[in-house]
């Protein structure tokens, strides 16, 4: 893995010294000397992760992170400050400032590497979902997934020695579950009903960083923020924790201011995530449904159904299209109003998917049009469907709510039928011929199924 | 990182010794005695890769991967063969069955995590933009990106002791392009006009591994294929670059026929990749585009409009909305058919869209019905983009084709005018009050502008 590394510090000694280091392990790296120069990279060299110094002439690496992260187009840029101040409230006040990594001078060039590859890891998802969904929906979507609300959080704790004050702080601000049995921990995970774990390490009778890789494992986990608690002087099994599946830690006792700006960080990633994905099913969803019916759409039809006659001439297999029309459709828009006409064009649409099995496709193509692909139907197979369709329509009446109350209406619907019969058949002719058929069952009085043969 | 491994071996004791290998890297492991077993467990365990053996009673591993590779649902689950077989022949024979890697036994530890961790990147990758896109067009979507044609093939090869022969064999079936600086080849990666990079390693006058991890640093390039061709005795340095940058690698001097295969794999993957990207950005763009006028749709005016008013309001900036329809429409449609409608619907569409700043956003709400929302406008200038409007469909008349010929319409639209006025004021409410505004102006005879202020 390679990636964009911004080096921000006054002391050219310093950049020089994490340079090394860096484009040795094959990175990219741009450097900055102070915080305006730095703001500036940002935007002109894009960097992937930024390693910013504290103490800086022109503007404190507190300010530089702040100004970066208050900005919805760089919020999610990763930042690890790197500094010689080493004090419990320079620590805090650094992921306050909503830096994603604290590390103190000297520094450990194990950790550094670890983290920040953990780190590109995640900008390189986050690229891929962000680019995915455009530039239009980007900034609407960081800005709804960044309401603050009440997490659900998993803990597995040791029995001994809990840290109860731990335990009610969280408990005041989110929904906290303390677990004493991984499998029901994994479980949940599983179901998608846990928003972050914390996991003590080491955790008495367990290999914790087992069931943190069995998180990492499931399709629910890989992305989960998992938090480890800890006490100093295991720094080999942190780092190990850290590479394989661990996306932070603590040390004990907890402060819980540190705590605090954690999570937020944490969750905040977190949230965004779910958000950008959502989004993109969504629209993706949405794409292919016509929202008046829930039925799938033109669009729709003609992609999946393209496949599934190339499908079907490649296998030798029976495959029919019905095109259907609702019957003076118009006469229903014009006497009783659009509302009436989307009643009836839900109601009709519901009883045709009724009557259709799970792999039959039918979509509403235009305005009181529908189209039907039945995979596996031949000519007579295909007719009795399309009858049942014709007859599940104009079998009773459709209800419609006017201003003088409930109203009962006759509606019918003709079909046209048209069948996978020779090699060169392909969407397009079949639809051609079953809008051929369709045209003669309106021409032959409507509310009856036709079919057309091909030439 | 972990995942879901599935170890397929006959042999115990081989199963064994992987399984504790990896499971001291903390995989989840699952295993399988023989072929029928392994296509069993692909559908039960959903495995994130597979370690498969190719001596096996019932079925050879070459048969098992060709099943798995063969079926649309399971082609991209990652393969690797591990086996006692050194032959070039049965190399050649893993990679046309589909597999993704070969390794000989005995095998090299830290050779198989590097490949296997790169290869579960991939299969995660896929998993993400595969859950983007849904069920519905996974198919779909590889059976559209499985075509075979020609790749835009890079190389930068040694001018010394060049295989002629290799390039000969390649520009026989690819578009190929020989490079001798790389800031070139970097250019054209960038620019996304690249479908592999081919590398020799060592590289006379370059670091190789340095231009193959500045490939992967630029955002093109991530995923781009890139092949080193190499000599044998340089494992150390093969490792490396498979774990920073390099997507495969051949042995000089190289084989055709096991090029072929691996070529054919890596941009399989490649394509699919591109093609899933392709299809989910395409989706996410209709989701948001009313398909009539290109203008955005009401989904879009929602979400999107929802985000800007809120900034307007946190910002005490100004906003105004505008909420517009075609005057007697009715007409036009009953008189000279849906055709005519559309193309005016289209023209006029194009007409307003003119004359808004980029900023500003317009939407088809309704069949003939318009929002504009215009960021920063107070309502004298929003009074005056609306009059602009105005003109803009009223000034000239609209052409339609009908079947006599070319003709002109006179088209007017009526517009409504809300400001951002108070703190409360939300979309809906600028929208509510534009709505009340434009109900006033048709009933002042149309082909006016009128404003309503907040209660």
């Amino acid at each position: 893995m390679s990636a964009r590394v911004l080096i921000v510090d006054d002391v050219p000694a310093n950049v020089r010294l994490l340079q090394a280091l860096l484009e040795a392990e094959y990175f990219e790296v741009f450097t900055a000397m102070n915080g305006s120069e730095a703001l500036d990279a940002v935007q002109r060299v894009k960097p992937d992760i930024m390693l910013l110094d504290v103490m800086m002439p022109d503007m404190s690496g507190f300010e530089v992170c702040r100004r970066i992260k208050s900005n919805p187009h760089t919020r999610y840029l990763p930042i690890i400050m790197i500094t010689a101040l080493d004090q419990p409230e320079d620590r805090i006040k650094g992921f306050q400032a909503g830096a994603d990594d604290y590390l103190v001078k000297p520094i450990d060039e194990a950790a550094l590497l670890t983290r920040l590859r953990a780190l590109v890891r995640f900008k390189f998802l986050l690229d891929e979902l962000e680019s995915s969904i455009g530039d239009e929906l980007l900034l609407d979507t960081r800005l709804e997934s960044e309401e603050e609300r009440p997490a659900r959080l998993a803990l597995l704790l040791n029995r001994e020695g809990r840290d109860q004050r731990l335990i009610d702080w969280l408990r005041g601000r989110h929904n906290v579950r303390l677990f004493e049995d991984p499998v029901m921990l994994l479980d949940q995970v599983r179901h998608g009903t846990v928003d972050m774990v914390m996991l003590e390490l080491p955790l008495k009778g367990h290999d914790a960083l087992r069931i943190c890789s069995q998180i990492r494992s499931l399709e629910n986990g890989r992305q989960l923020p998992v938090i480890l608690l800890m006490e100093d002087g295991h720094q080999k099994e942190l780092l190990h924790a850290l590479e394989i599946c661990a996306s932070d830690y603590l040390l004990k006792p907890v402060s819980l201011e540190e705590l605090e700006a954690r999570i937020r960080i944490q969750l905040r990633r977190w949230r965004y995530i779910q958000r950008l994905r959502e989004n993109v099913r969504q629209s993706v969803t949405y794409a292919m449904v016509d929202p008046l019916t829930g039925l799938y759409n033109r669009r729709y039809m003609n992609t999946h159904g393209r496949a599934m006659v190339e499908e079907a001439g490649q296998r030798g297999k029976a495959l029919s299209v019905l095109v259907m029309d609702l019957d003076y459709f118009k006469k229903v828009n014009d006497t009783w109003g659009h509302d009436a006409g989307d009643e009836v064009l839900r109601e009709v649409a519901a009883r045709l998917k009724k009557q259709l099995r799970r792999l039959d496709v039918i979509c509403r193509i235009g305005g009181e049009e529908f189209a039907v692909l039945l995979p596996g139907a031949d000519v007579r197979m295909a007719q009795q469907v399309a009858e049942r369709l014709r007859r599940a329509v104009a079998g009773q009446p459709v209800k419609i709510t006017t201003d003088d109350g409930e109203l009962d209406l006759h509606i019918t619907i003709s079909i046209g039928l048209a069948s996978f019969e020779k090699k060169e058949d392909t969407l397009e002719s079949l639809l051609k011929r079953a809008d051929e058929a369709l045209y003669t069952a309106k021409q032959q009085g409507r509310n009856r199924v036709v079919r057309q043969k091909a030439a």
